[in-house]
């Protein structure tokens, strides 16, 4: 048997993990969340391929077929499509590639934490397709915390989106991509801020059936199943459970490990 | 020559290498930042351990007199006065100390981050040299966001503080031990919510005069001067320089440097 591995920084990335799992039901899947050195948002470039290589060192171990780097500031580092011969999918170019297949007015706006921003991957992505769309970049170094806290729908919150929404709503977009995986907690407060007519783009869904393609034109090999699925962090932190299971639910957990790295 | 060492997650701790360096100019300093790995305040006991450890075997490599642990929630694990014979010094049992003398209701509130609130340590302090001392402690786990953000009198964190001081201002506390290097930042805006009949306590200025009177004592051998400062990050972040210089002038630096660990 071959997993498909998944990491991130917390517990965001279970979004990705439970959109796989729904898609992919007969693959198993080993999840890493490098709880002991969150965030990623603030480091830099280095220290981040730094830990990006400990921890796929760590999901290559039970043998996996697939990575995904469901951590947009990793996926900022990423450089090319496989990774020691094994296929590996960042969220910037899926999400980047999303948001250019909905925006009319080709304007996009881009949320995300000071190191995706600076890193200015998701401009290259979106640019490589579409050499004149116009991007609105916005980083939002206090959105994870706020999620952290479970402040999802409170009044602070609302303020500080408020404040962070302004540029790219003045500049004129009419598509947000959620850079980071503590985003889409937060979809529902950015809708209401937002309104009906700006398409908000998360790159869980995308990655999943592009993953879902890759297993079916053979890229990857698939799985009969049942497909297991093990979650690991680097730090012991009850609060991540909780919060993963109210994610993750109705979905079964066949373990939850403490990583050394 | 024989350096005092300090240690920090991050940026915070420089308020306490500022108050050593004003008390202590003929001393030679060496602060360490672990920016690659903050915050800790959200971490696990037995990682912050870990990081503790590997932190002041960088400190040690030197030649360090006397260690300063500048972080509350490293402070929160430290066991006993020593470190392979080395005398160090955290920043809860002086904060505790001082909180003891100023308080006239003997109620202390305690604002910390959720690792130093779990651990207890300050209740344990408080309560070691006063069986029946009362004390409500608050959790603050948004205020080292806020400060990192550089937000430190904006409305939001305003209303953050306000909820956040509820807790103790309602339970009646006359003293509140500001149990984290960020706090002091906050302690105008603070101190504006909370009026002038409540004390503020911070580490900083205690741990000098303590770390001054063993220099006096002989319990650490002191120095003929004049005294250097090395600071030393495990990641590379131009913004910790740009703040660190801001609350450590008109201070002379001799050295910033990037440690791998």
């Amino acid at each position: 048997m071959s997993f498909i591995g998944i990491f991130d920084s917390g517990v965001g990335g279970l979004t990705v993990l439970k959109a796989l799992k729904k898609e992919l039901s007969h693959e198993s899947f080993i999840y890493l969340g490098d709880t002991a050195r969150l965030p990623y948002g603030s480091k830099s470039p280095r220290t981040i391929q730094h830990y990006l290589k400990q921890n796929i060192r760590f999901l290559e171990k039970p043998g996996v077929k697939a990575l995904v780097v469901a951590c947009n500031s990793a996926s900022s580092v990423l450089e090319g499509d496989f990774w020691d011969g094994i296929p590996i999918y960042g969220v910037i170019i899926p999400g980047a590639r999303e948001a250019l297949r909905v925006t009319k007015n080709r304007h996009i706006g881009v949320l995300g934490t000071r190191a995706t921003v600076e890193s200015g991957a998701y401009i290259a992505a979106l640019r490589e397709q579409d050499a004149h769309i116009k991007v609105t970049q916005q980083a939002c170094p206090l959105l994870v915390p706020l999620v952290e806290e479970g402040w999802t729908e409170d009044p602070v919150t609302i303020q500080v989106l408020e404040r962070y929404l302004r540029t790219p709503l003045h500049a004129g977009v009419d598509t947000l991509i959620l850079g980071c995986t503590h985003y889409p907690v937060l979809k529902k407060a950015i809708a209401t801020i937002v309104g009906p007519h700006i398409n908000l783009v998360d790159s869980a869904q995308v990655i999943a059936h592009q993953l879902r393609n890759d297993l079916l034109s053979g890229k990857i090999a698939p799985e009969l199943g049942p497909g297991t699925t093990h979650i690991w962090t680097t730090d012991a932190n009850h609060a991540f459970q909780e919060v993963g299971q109210q994610i993750l639910k109705p979905l079964h957990i066949d373990e939850w490990g403490l990583a050394d790295i």
